[in-house]
């Protein structure tokens, strides 16, 4: 089921989604977000078939997104936890659930889903701001540009196509 | 292409992935955020078949994560513009954006795109921060729980499951 490999893309989202780009593979990610470890708890939240999430899985460990470990030994039992590299798509989760609050809830009454920042104890949308003036960031404010050192040819979309 | 739809399950992430979790998709977005506009420079910059960026701009617009607006007459000239609905979707691509940056810059010497925040002038990575106590967010930081208003069956994931 895989497209047009991304991965030579000077690019780092299509490098992103070359990895985690695939629905699924999102929802796994969410479930282990919210505590879900074990094969048969993924496959109950999924309802997925029992090999697609065994490929699944087994890509998110090739990618080092999850890590197998044992937690039980005669007969050997294991579960799946998020690495460091995984807890660090905690962003893009965040961002995918505050969009869909704002956008995709259909008639429901409020979010399915409230998040509770721990260490200040508020219910919060956490939001991204500016590290130098910690003001929140609006798209519009943002500007763009290549680094240096890529060279011109790998350049996306630049072929006389106006930035803004 | 279209795999098992989530626009039933209770969850914003799944809903979300319903509307922008093709991987093309995205692709198209973060080259509207750039400042692309025009069908042959998505054309060019993705690399991608006419009728497939035809039917994946037409989605967008279905969705209204882009408008289709008229730039010129005689012939009649289109563009493609983000909405409202489009731009919130600027945390998910600097989501995508950051973690690339971190964790799959292959042998880069740095990240391919630097960002600015107009408003103060500095290059910035956006982060991910709480609106009530200002500190930058850490995922082992973040509980959640369901709204009161989710019916127990649609409660995904928490059939015997702990949650952390």
């Amino acid at each position: 089921m895989r497209r047009t490999s991304f991965a030579g893309m000077q690019c780092s989202i299509a490098r992103t989604l070359e990895v985690v780009g695939e629905w699924w593979t999102m929802l796994i990610i969410r479930d282990a977000f919210s505590g879900v470890r074990r094969f048969d708890d993924f496959q109950r939240s999924l309802g997925i078939a029992r090999n697609v999430l065994a490929g699944r899985l087994q890509t998110l460990v090739d990618h080092d997104i999850l890590e197998r470990r044992r937690y039980q030994e005669r007969p050997d039992r294991f579960e799946y936890r998020l690495t460091p590299r995984g807890r660090d798509l905690y962003p893009v989760i965040v961002g995918l659930l505050g969009w869909g609050d704002r956008w995709a809830t259909d008639s429901d009454p409020a979010p399915p889903v409230v998040l509770t920042h721990a260490s200040c104890g508020h219910d919060v949308v956490p939001e991204l701001t500016c590290p130098a003036c910690h003001q929140a960031i609006a798209p519009q404010a943002m500007r763009w540009r290549y680094a240096e050192h890529v060279p011109t040819e790998h350049r996306l979309g630049h072929r006389g196509v106006a930035t803004r």
